[in-house]
């Protein structure tokens, strides 16, 4: 009763497997939960529980971890210690080959400090409506963009790689609906700018698969090398995960995800997690596709890291891998 | 900036959609939530609850709804009330054309006690694995499907559908992965004995879309016409709905799903839950893909029905609908 062999599925006496020719045989995580999710916890993690987060996310085998940020601390009391952390991180570096720490500068003096403190890598973030950017900076999309002409003029003169961040990529709150061609507008003015890599984020978690097609395919007609694009979805709705998978087969190789879902109380009114970084590594191992990550050591980091916090992680993969999977009929 | 409008790319000044000529331009929800999810909840529901709830989800549109189970009320005590149920559901298929009503028979007995109890259409239930077959009916794969063999014989013999659950479809606890020409095997038996549906059920969600697809080739490999095969995702590490976007561009066009993720606590160490109604909505609908479903009504009827368990809805797009979306940076 085993189907017959043929070209593209591989039967081992296992589930058969068709692997699709579309999606890529690695996948970069861009891990966001010491940064963008800390921020958006309720809770203040003290200094040694983040760098040790971070070094056992680092251990896990993520080679891509934002540790921090350097807005100004009255804005984000949850990581106003990014001046201690840094130094402790400083080590690290050299005991995890190709390991990167990027952090979040929002000005030039954000970006002094960063620099001051061993930052080597930086991002910076930006929106593509004008709603969100007036509330989140009091600024036009277009002064925002401006704004970091003098951040990326100086960190491309010293060598510094530049990520730009470009929130409510699909759906806005107050907007609602966000058009195509405003995001690839702004999208381009950051690379135009400097940005090495572009992070397009769903910050409100509303877009679904055929949304997600139709902005890569816009970037790329309009010039953009697709591996210049990272992706960066909200569960909200729960469609991270399915988004994802239709930006890997749109070429997409840099994922944006955060480790245990931190950033969202599932049971919060407002809950706007990020994508589990154990949620995506099961589906991307599923596929073949590797991470060099190690899940199991990754979901015991996270499931650590929700008892330091007092609740348990939203990640669907971390509540299975932390605790005894029964089966139900 | 805006991208030059070619065929395939809608550009109306809203989020560009790129659609995949390989989904399909309707799906049909087979709604468990009233069957599989509350047999999995350990809360009680009494009667008069459950007959309110069946009637919303068919006014939210929903128009194949599982009413419950005439399994043995000793094994099933969530539904030892299906005789009282029936009942009360009686006058819903002159009020919604088209409705379906589907209970689930272990035996002849069950049938007996459905059929006297005005069920038009059944469904029944078996598994992939001999560990499951076990521990679940304690016989083998071959003795439940024979068990069946008069059940099918005498539904088909009075015109009644019989749809056909197959679980453990990629892995199952005991066993670990599970070899597809096994699943295949089994499914076909189901078919060969009069199932007009097979529900291929990924019951304890490890499943992943390369899987998925590698499944569904093999079905169709061996001669069963996608259009008579339906899925069934469990989401314990989250792939419920990126599996469900894979089937459909496999061709399937028949998603089972659980109204507001009914049959998996969040919290609970074995969450096991049904891929949520609503989330599964939420992609269809952002996909052009017509459901029939009026997705507020509908997480309206999960969040009432929460209550009524005293517990939050596990669906992510029932926990943002029903409160108030608030954006993060």
């Amino acid at each position: 009763m085993t189907a017959p062999q043929e070209p593209g599925v591989l039967d081992l006496g296992l589930p058969s497997v068709v692997r699709d020719p579309a999606l890529p045989a690695r996948v970069r995580i861009h891990e966001v939960g010491a940064r963008d999710g800390l921020q958006n916890e309720s809770a203040l993690v003290p200094v040694e529980v983040k760098a040790e987060f971070i070094t056992r996310l680092a251990a896990a085998g993520l080679r891509t971890v934002e540790a921090t940020s350097f807005v100004h601390p009255k804005w984000v009391p949850q990581l106003a210690d990014a001046e201690e952390l840094l130094p402790r991180l400083a080590g690290l570096r050299e005991r995890y080959a190709g390991l990167r720490l990027p952090v979040l500068v929002p000005n030039e003096r954000g970006l002094d400090r960063a620099l001051a403190h061993g930052a080597e890598e930086i991002a910076v973030f930006a929106s593509a409506t004008e709603s969100f950017a007036r509330r989140n900076l009091n600024r036009s999309v277009a002064e925002v963009l401006e704004m970091f002409r003098p951040v990326l003029d100086r960190a491309g003169a010293q060598g510094v790689p530049v990520r730009g961040y470009l929130s409510m990529c699909f759906g806005d709150p107050w907007e609602g609906p966000v058009a195509t061609g405003q995001v690839v507008g702004a999208g381009l003015r950051l690379l135009e700018l400097g940005c090495a890599e572009l992070s397009l984020g769903d910050t409100i978690g509303v877009a679904t698969p055929g949304q997600v097609a139709g902005l890569l395919d816009a970037f790329v007609r309009a010039g953009v090398p697709v591996g210049r694009l990272a992706v960066h979805f909200h569960d909200t709705y729960g469609q991270a995960l399915a988004n994802t998978l239709e930006a890997l087969r749109c070429g997409v190789t840099v994922v944006d995800a955060s480790a245990g879902g931190l950033g969202g109380c599932p049971y919060a009114k407002s809950a706007t997690g990020n994508l589990a970084t154990e949620d995506l590594l099961w589906m991307l191992h599923g596929l073949g596709i590797e991470t060099g990550v190690d899940l199991p050591v990754l979901a015991a980091t996270s499931a650590w890291l929700a008892r330091q916090l007092g609740r348990p992680s939203p990640s669907r993969a971390v509540q299975a891998l932390a605790g005894t999977a029964a089966p139900t009929a």
